[in-house]
């Protein structure tokens, strides 16, 4: 792991980069996320100090009328809450020129947890709406550099990461996901070499917080999970087209790669990388760390039983209720610092549902027992729709996904 | 241009890392070699702080006995003067077990240039001598990061270059010639990768002299001269191979990529890159610097036409000779800072004949104008043999070379 960085601010070309999270109590990294507040991230303020924007209604509301639906409960929720240029997104939609869709993920323990879930549920709605291709790079390079894994062993989580994402439900006639040690080619090559031409050894540490004692891959990494962001870098998806841009939906402490990525890419001539950020799903412990596969009891994981599940909500979901029966009846449940709700307002897609829910707990009608019960049901079909998909995944569709192809879209 | 380095000793694992060259006088780095005596860089002394050997005549004797013919004039006049490991390459041969050799070109200019051909005509001897696969390493990316030369451009320049080494004689069943930007796949990277893990930032800033205004591309850039040293990185020649090693004959500027891949490599389980060094041709202006692509007036390139060669000793050549006629009658010439003579080392293959030169310049009894002379015929045919082969030389063949194939080697 990197050591913790300095907190560091600079100006690069007019991207705000900031090497630490919100303030001094909120570190948001790529390789930590922690607060000491019980209501988790003060993601207002992370938007001020990562100068992005704060993804307002009017956005929400222009892209409902775009795709003629209501926008993905996470987005009404807030979940989705932070951009950049996702407005230019809209316009290229609007007038029906084409962008792309890429996200990614960074294979490190056998099974992918909720989490993880976020980006690819909310990606796959995105996809279905727009009907775009996707890109989903898996950096085994990355978890190869910072952990110690060696790569054979990493090859083996990987493609049970990549059949975990699969059973989120995507195709592979719309979808490309690879591997960076297994799609490394000249045409992606070329994109990294452009990148890593252009951001000084300076600006990497500043942004990235490395120090002299990491790895120089660590500090070659940032521009292998920059490429992607260029439709050149996948000639079989996007043939010679230069400038088809992408949308990015994902966690907000991937923002330092996207920062120094629309930093560098007028200088190469290409669209800046457009970003929809979602906040993170809170620890079973609290919101004052992430869900993370590094602790395995703050994590409900994509392979849990029903049964694990559900002691895992009882024993560790936090909760907002009070230590008393009595005293919850007369005071009420805190929903913004419990985990069981968190789950909920992530989840839950019924809006009444999840209101009458939270009016429930607050008033002290619902007792955390209750609450739990909700949470443990949604969790439980969630996990177990994706299970029943799971099962279905084969060895030969992680191949069909990787393989090196047009996709069926024409540019 | 990377920043001129500080000075920087370090231990390594045991390799012995110097940033600069041999002493305040000497800079040899891979991109600036200097010196201010006009005998040229003090190679003795480079040795020793580099930590590599001296070539001494048992190990040309032991080399001779087992190619069964006279070692190359180069080797004999220690023109190719130290070594990392020699004898264990020797070791291998004698027991007629595998080895490679892997060489490459920065591709810079539109033509090579004589010192730029000093490895290729070795290696193609060694190649001869020994009946093995040879690895020859276009750096495109190189020049790209370093040079402000598209990577469009650089291709044109790069077949160039490998057009002029093609016509050094080498046959594409023995050996690949490959463009970074092209050639890069899984394999290779794997291997830079591994290397990326192992070496830090701040051992690499030790070993290169980066400074923090240096691009992330240039930090990163080391393991990929580093990972042709692995027969792993070229499976389409080695099968699963893992352990073959390989001898880089090349000028000893690059000693820095091979020692931080020596150091490196047990740490991979992989063998460590044997070596063999080279002097530097002398520019035409002398010994303080070596003949350099950026300074044309320096060079003789391989498509100087005869009378260009001509012009150019008898105008640029450094004399060690006398201001007068009758001085030089009386005191006699200087070979060791005369670049006509240089070049007469490094190109006249028959010792009698260079012996008699230097016992007649040194005496007084051949001039200037004659020595020139000497040195306008051996390289007007050293050049004219390499142009008539290089006109035979087509696109197709750039691309033979280039071809991912087995060579005519089984292991």
């Amino acid at each position: 792991m990197t050591a913790e960085p300095e907190p560091v601010e600079e100006q690069i070309n007019g991207e705000t980069a900031v090497a630490n999270g919100a303030d001094d109590a909120d570190v948001v990294t790529p390789w930590t996320v922690k607060t000491s507040s019980a209501t988790g991230i003060d993601y207002d303020k992370l938007i001020a100090k990562f100068g992005c924007r704060k993804l307002e209604s009017d956005l929400i509301t222009r892209l409902e009328a775009l795709i003629e639906k209501p926008a993905h409960p996470m987005l009404r929720r807030g979940l989705f809450f932070a951009h950049r240029d996702l407005a230019r997104i809209l316009d290229l939609a609007e007038k029906k020129k084409p962008f792309f869709l890429y996200t990614g993920r960074g294979p490190s323990s056998g099974s992918l947890h909720l989490g993880h879930l976020i980006p690819f549920m909310f990606t796959k709605w995105l996809q279905d709406a727009f009907d775009v291709p996707l890109i989903v790079q898996i950096t085994d390079d990355e978890k190869f550099l910072w952990r110690d894994i060696p790569l054979d062993k990493l090859g083996e989580i990987a493609n049970g990461n990549i059949k975990d994402i699969i059973s989120v439900g995507f195709d592979p006639r719309k979808t490309f996901i690879f591997k960076n040690t297994e799609y490394m080619c000249p045409a992606f090559y070329n994109n990294i070499l452009k990148v890593w031409k252009v951001v000084t050894i300076n600006q990497a540490r500043a942004i990235f917080g490395f120090v002299g004692e990491d790895s120089m891959g660590k500090s070659a990494f940032p521009a292998i999970e920059a490429a992607p962001c260029f439709a050149t870098s996948f000639p079989h998806i996007f043939g010679n087209k230069k400038n088809i841009p992408c949308l990015i939906p994902c966690a907000i402490d991937q923002d330092p790669y996207f920062r120094m990525t629309r930093d560098a890419a007028p200088r190469l001539k290409y669209e800046k990388p457009a970003l929809i950020y979602s906040t993170f799903l809170p620890a079973l412990q609290g919101a004052q760390s992430k869900m993370a596969g590094s602790d395995q009891n703050s994590c409900i994981f994509l392979n849990d039983t029903p049964n694990q599940i559900k002691n895992k909500i009882n024993k560790y979901a936090f909760s907002g209720g009070q230590a008393t029966t009595e005293e919850h009846r007369r005071l009420g449940g805190n929903c913004d610092v419990d985990s069981s709700f968190q789950f909920l307002r992530f989840f839950e897609e019924d809006d009444d549902k999840l209101a009458e829910i939270r009016q429930r707990y607050e008033s002290g009608d619902m007792l955390s027992g209750e609450l739990k019960k909700e949470a443990i049901t949604i969790v439980q079909r969630v996990i177990g729709d994706l299970q029943a998909r799971r099962k279905t995944v084969t060895d030969a569709d992680v191949v069909e996904f990787a393989r090196v192809k047009p996709l069926d879209f024409t540019f």
